[in-house]
């Protein structure tokens, strides 16, 4: 008889995973490599290090190695919030009068109220390690920012972070929690910076973007003796670390054996969606299994769905690599109206990668329907979700209702990523009725593209 | 040999509590009773009635039965944030260098970010089991009426919160979360009441405050068919409810074996404080056994350890029944730099029959204090602690630290109430180094005091 699943399967804290997946060593079209811009070639280690902490640069060039241990200062800090729950959805289950069995890995029961924590406490970790005095970020809505602060506190690490003006002036309380885990926050474009100099002399009073940002927080690394630049998304190295949600929600399915059909996450530079899905793709691309995976990505920013596959700058200021991926341009900006998060203009090499060779589908999504679905989960599932993760929500619930019509009874799993407590901005955009919808025009996103390098 | 703890103790599903504990029943001095205001006699069940759903009125006035089953429907719905862990402040304790062994039962971990929730969902289902179309209250900062309105919404019940006028204007985000979950929010004093519209008559311009919204709330309750008015703290009833929080607590700690010598708590209403010690306290009238017990309160709104216990009026505008409580006068109102919560003039009748009896001692503490403990607790536990929480943080700290002078290896249990991702204003204030503290003359609590009622 199948055991009774309860309503929120906690694994042990023995169980925490040990070891990293690095499903880029058992893919058989590995990622393009990252180039160096100057150059055209291939980065090296050498490269890398100016910019990133040493043994994250290796972790970045590494697609060889499929697992990685984890430092068990890494894993101690883990146990503070982790093993993640994996809930049965059964209110919603319920609510939807579907078939299908619901679960959702939840990532949110932390500070920093999402899935960046994990990366965060990582490569705070290899900068500690490495002597380093701290590093340096940008952020746009927070989160990032937020996991950083609380990642370098708990290590004696200094930690920068360069914040989008607007979002420095709209969201003073997710600044207040970097300050209180001791960042020091500044507001981009800032005059501490050349390139924040510059910026403002060029454009007075502008609010900033997440491109300049990034540019100032470069600067300030590479400017600064024992100070390295870190990120929260995108790269390999990032995804790598996120697989923790990945392992620990394979380990809970397999404990009530549990096999999921769909498995669903919300898209924007996708680490988090690669995280969550790479051991189940690595029995994909090993010819073990076959599950059907979903990313989902907002309709006003569609890399995957409308995009290019082809190298770009993975920033606005053109200062980092160039990397192959699924874009819509450097310099793409999603329209103003847009307050669902995953803004950024390309996606995870690993995950274009693995789109490219058909392991996963993706679908683009308006966001009203997914503040909709928002919504509709918080009253019934208690949880108020962030924007992001709604993407994921939105899909699954579209799923679910599939199956009542074809009275299947599928599993489907999604990544919660993360709660929407700093969101409430748009929540109340949402409950006046004055959210809009954005969806660019193919010359815009043709526009955009316009200007990849020519590699 | 000792089993090792884990950093967190998560119970199975199937040790959420199906019943509630009432301590009352074992205390061989009971809790005095509730007045009629009107009689100056014992409140009735047709007393409570009219304002309170009948079964929680039964609630209030059971002193006799020591367990109270708790109905499938409220058990179900505690699946989905409950077992709440018992967490080993393992890094806590290394950064004090103290032998003690600290553990705190964390709240924090559901949308409404508090134990607030474990009383409102028994309230919405008991009104929803009457046939009641819906339920009013006030709510100051908002957690009470963040928890209510998420309970509301899973049983579909409606939900009008009268937020005092400050913190709707200077708190959106718990006002958009309220929303979110489809309550009707109303700034109070309001032009939707008699007691509302006088108010505003009579102090144009004002800003509100917690027993005009309390006033608003119960006359809003008594003038609609099919409403009653609910309570987030203070009554025995929800008292009753909190004790799921000790239950645990004391599961979790059998165990492994571990016996608690220092079991600390905040003390506003006192709810979430009687709820945590009620097991232990029950073995202390008992006989059984014997624990310390902290209460702990800002030093500006210090009921226990300088009010009188006498009978008193629950609420500013005197509508309700009269309760024998430790008490600064039912006019006191804190001062106005005091930003960390726990500002209820009076006490649980239940815990100060306890405190009266010489069960638990109180302690008094500084804002300042309290939020410095909340910065380091946040930096090194990695969770940010709601002020209210943070009170018995300090005191846990306070002990650890006495610990470490002795040399005597102490179990410290404390109550983490939680998060306080909506008190960054308050954060925001320490970390700009300008939050002040404030102590109330002798005078000033005297004068309040002489305004009690003469029963």
């Amino acid at each position: 008889m199948a055991k009774e699943i309860p309503y929120k399967i906690y694994l042990e804290e023995s169980e925490i995973p040990t070891r990293w997946y690095n499903v880029r060593a058992d893919m058989k079209n590995k990622p393009a490599p990252l180039l160096n811009p100057a150059t055209g070639k291939p980065c090296t280690l050498e490269d890398l290090e100016p910019v990133f902490c040493r043994e994250l640069a290796k972790q970045e060039l590494n697609d060889t190695d499929a697992w990685i241990d984890i430092p068990k200062e890494i894993v101690d800090f883990y146990k503070m919030y982790r093993p993640a729950p994996l809930v049965r959805a059964y209110c919603l289950e319920k609510e939807l009068d579907t078939p299908a069995h619901i679960y959702y890995k939840f990532e949110g029961n932390n500070t920093s109220g999402s899935h960046k924590l994990n990366s965060a406490i990582a490569q705070a970790y290899y900068a500690k390690e490495q002597g380093l005095k701290g590093v340096t970020t940008e952020t746009g809505a927070g989160q990032w920012g937020t996991a950083l602060s609380m990642a370098c506190s708990y290590f004696d690490l200094d930690c920068q972070v360069y914040m989008v003006k607007v979002s420095y002036e709209q969201k003073p309380f997710r600044r207040e929690v970097m300050r209180t885990y001791g960042a020091k926050v500044t507001p981009s474009p800032s005059m501490e910076t050349e390139v924040g100099r510059k910026i403002n002399a060029e454009f007075p009073g502008t609010t900033g973007s997440l491109g300049c940002a990034i540019s100032e927080a470069v600067e300030a690394a590479t400017k600064q003796e024992g100070y390295r630049y870190v990120l929260g998304s995108v790269l390999s190295q990032v995804l790598l670390h996120q697989t923790v949600i990945g392992l620990e929600t394979k380990a809970a399915l397999d404990k009530y054996d549990v096999v999921p059909d769909i498995i669903i996450g919300c898209a924007g530079g996708g680490s988090n969606l690669g995280g969550l899905i790479s051991p189940f793709a690595g029995e994909m691309v090993r010819g073990e299994k076959n599950y059907q995976i979903i990313a989902v990505e907002p309709m006003s920013c569609p890399s995957l769905t409308r995009g290019s596959y082809v190298y770009d700058f993975c920033d606005t200021g053109k200062v980092c690599p160039l990397a192959k991926m699924y874009t819509l341009g450097s310099g793409y900006i999603p329209a103003p109206n847009h307050a669902g998060g995953l803004r950024y203009h390309g996606m995870s090499s690993i995950v274009s990668q693995l789109y490219d060779d058909g392991y996963l589908e993706a679908r683009s999504v308006k966001q009203t329907d997914v503040f909709e679905a928002a919504q509709k989960f918080a009253r019934i599932e208690g949880i108020l979700p962030a924007p992001e993760s709604s993407h994921a929500i939105k899909v699954a619930i579209d799923e679910a209702l599939k199956c009542k019509e074809t009275g299947e009874a599928k599993n489907i799993v999604f990544g919660l990523t993360g709660t929407g407590y700093f969101d409430m901005v748009a929540y109340q955009k949402f409950n006046d009725g004055v959210m809009e919808d954005y969806c660019p025009s193919d010359e815009e996103i043709q526009a955009s593209l316009a200007n990849c390098p020519k590699v």
